[in-house]
């Protein structure tokens, strides 16, 4: 599926484009937004916060705040830590997880498709 | 006419809400967002960007910087200042100013509606 970047373009014909940022609150603020659905395709990627954060050139810690602050706004975790185990434990990304960042991404799709018809009808 | 604030929110029976930003760009970067189309109001309202300035707690030179850009980028100024006169000269709001000030707030109100919209079939 096309990512779109955290700021979403819509060039026209005309010299201006209509240009835009989606994300959705919860009831501490931020829930999910661009580089929070990143960070979830990225533990899904390397089944570890660490590694994630790391390829995101992002603290362990910033990383870590992130998915607690996901975790606690979601009814359901969307990422879990295991312990233990055959494999010693690790992080997944859970269902919820998958369908946060499916959904993620196609709201932005339908966002750029609204920006894109704007900038068709534009009078700037 | 409703007056949409810098992030457009739309509340909807779930416990998220769908937020968001709009601006227009053109080829210097920002043309019009929240803030310039604002301090156009003001100018309009004031005859004067000292005044508007001073009404929105903006240093006289970054209002003029923006007017300036505007007025750049537009093909037709959106402000003029006059000097001379029997009132001596003044700042106003050009027809082009009007045209950009309305059609930001509508393209807000569709912004609105849209997000409205989102959040009401939202999966979140």
């Amino acid at each position: 599926m096309k990512k779109n970047g955290p700021c979403v373009r819509a060039s026209g014909k005309g010299k201006y484009s209509i240009k835009g940022r989606l994300w959705i609150e919860g009831m501490e603020g931020t829930f999910l937004g661009y580089g929070r659905v990143v960070l979830l395709e990225r533990i899904k990627q390397y089944g570890s916060i660490t590694e994630a954060a790391k390829s995101m050139e992002m603290s362990y810690r910033h990383a870590w705040d992130l998915v607690d602050s996901m975790n606690r706004q979601s009814g359901v975790p969307l990422v879990e830590t295991t312990t233990g185990g055959r494999k010693g434990g690790g992080t997944i990304l859970t269902e919820a997880g998958e369908r946060a960042i499916e959904s993620f991404w196609s709201l932005l799709k339908r966002f750029d498709e609204f920006l894109k018809q704007e900038t068709k009808i534009s009078l700037f």
